[in-house]
């Protein structure tokens, strides 16, 4: 079933101990189309600017997704800049340049419609919760935010919240939000919240799934994936995204959400998070093949598995 | 089959988020020994002093461990002063009084020479180094190691590595070891210094098993277990030594070291690890049952498995 995923399309200049590349093709909305593509149609609301020519149109074309939603306007497109050389597993941005974006006015297309589930990327959270608005129908919601919203933004980013299925945050996310330490303790109170489940990722140690407001944080009210280990980290920008597409896109591939769904769902957004982790920018996610990300499962599940 | 640990047994002052303890018997042997008692026969080598106790003697004896091994000598316990209040994951120390274990020179009861399973834990390398030499029939040696050796005794160290089938170290300890910030490539350099395999814990996340020296880090030559998820961390002291007891109790209860052995021993050690952290010192460790064991055993495959 296809999913329609509003954020942000823009160009990332990047360094990491790897290397470094000047206005990649980057932003939520693309590396999770991309990595959600593998899996199930994809429908992207975004803005872009006059730089955005047919070479970045391409990138989409080629795993055909839906871009009748992402609206050209004058001036130029968002524009990052970070580095990772302290640290891969946090960036340090040295510039971020709005710019169309900081206009952006989301635009629903007709033909989307009809998606049966949305993914609102970290955007502010009063642009994700008209988008939810507009879209009473879907089956299931899925959303991410960050520190800025949710330090700054609070009330806006609670409001969103109460109508989003699942959230997908990082440690550091959860434990701000909820305000606890703990992560146990910390999901429980994110859960409160209004989401039906709660996805942690981890960075380098993987990701893990709350769901319920049970008394025991164990058991099936857990899940836990582990994260590749990768000998070589090239380009750490965009695996939560990818994690998040592979996730999402797994879930709307299958006729049923069981339980078993999820679980594998966790499996396959650590997949699709580790391959955007092995070149710049979106380079691996736009050049997968299929058995290329199923046999990487098989690789993820011999590494956890007992039997 | 039988298991001789050498390392510490401490008193330690410890403080957390949840209360403070003043003089927990502790140390990395009684850990170690007490989490590997469910599994299988231990011996312990350790230097004691005058203020260890008929109290603390029976809880080794409670657990049938052998403690002929222990010597007894004129002066104070190995005794350590630390807190958790600015981050559980780390302990700040505040006093190391090495006392009694300033002198200490291990000695090998007769009794304990038909051991198979050796633990060097952590303890000066040049001592690790004697006992592993006076125990050469051993069919199994794993040792631990901590940042001062790995900086200031590194050509000790290194001995002793020679000599080890397997290593239990943490995550900074691997990195500075190998001098490698990537994981995998810092893992390959640790076993290409001489253990067979090597164990990283990763605390709150786990712990990954690396054995072989292939030229991909993944499918069977690597294997995670995740770790516990708890709602309160009362106190991580020991958690790793208590890994450790797990992860090798278990190896030493079986017939053969089959791949599968070392699964289920990499999940038995997080359980022993969780399992430590519920209360201060070595409460949990002292009271437990096989069958609370085995429960938590399968409430961690829950965690991570698909089908």
């Amino acid at each position: 079933m296809a999913i329609t995923v509003v954020g942000s399309v823009a160009f990332d200049s990047i360094e990491t101990p790897a290397g470094k590349r000047d206005r990649c093709l980057g932003g939520a909305a693309t590396y999770f189309s991309l990595s959600a593509s593998y899996f199930t149609d994809v429908r992207v609301i975004a803005v872009v600017g006059e730089d955005f020519g047919k070479r970045q149109e391409a990138v989409f074309d080629a795993r055909k997704i839906d871009t009748r939603g992402i609206e050209r306007t004058k001036g130029k497109c968002f524009a990052w800049e970070g580095s990772y050389m302290d640290d891969l597993n946090e960036a340090k941005t040295r510039s971020t340049e709005l710019n169309v974006f900081a206009s952006f006015e989301p635009k629903i297309p007709e033909s989307y419609r009809d998606s049966k589930f949305l993914f609102l990327a970290n955007i502010d959270p009063v642009l994700q919760r008209r988008v939810r608005e507009e879209m009473p129908d879907v089956k299931l919601v899925g959303g991410d935010t960050m520190n800025y919203w949710i330090k700054d933004h609070r009330p806006a980013l609670l409001e969103v919240l109460k109508g989003l299925d699942i959230l997908l945050i990082n440690d550091t996310e959860v434990r701000m939000l909820a305000g606890k330490d703990n992560l146990v303790q910390a999901a429980r109170a994110v859960l409160e919240l209004g989401p039906r489940a709660l996805v942690v990722k981890h960075g380098e140690y993987g990701a893990t799934l709350f769901h319920g407001v049970g008394p025991k944080a164990h058991g099936t009210k857990c899940f836990r994936a582990p994260a590749m280990l990768l000998e070589e980290v090239v380009d750490p920008t965009g695996a939560g995204d990818s994690f998040a597409g592979g996730f999402f896109g797994y879930l709307a591939s299958q006729p049923e959400l069981t339980p078993g769904a999820f679980r594998r769902a966790m499996f396959y957004g650590s997949v699709m998070g580790s391959f955007a982790c092995e070149r710049f920018g979106t380079e691996r996610l736009q050049q997968l093949t299929r058995k290329e990300i199923d046999d990487r499962f098989t690789v993820f599940r011999e590494l956890t598995h007992l039997d």
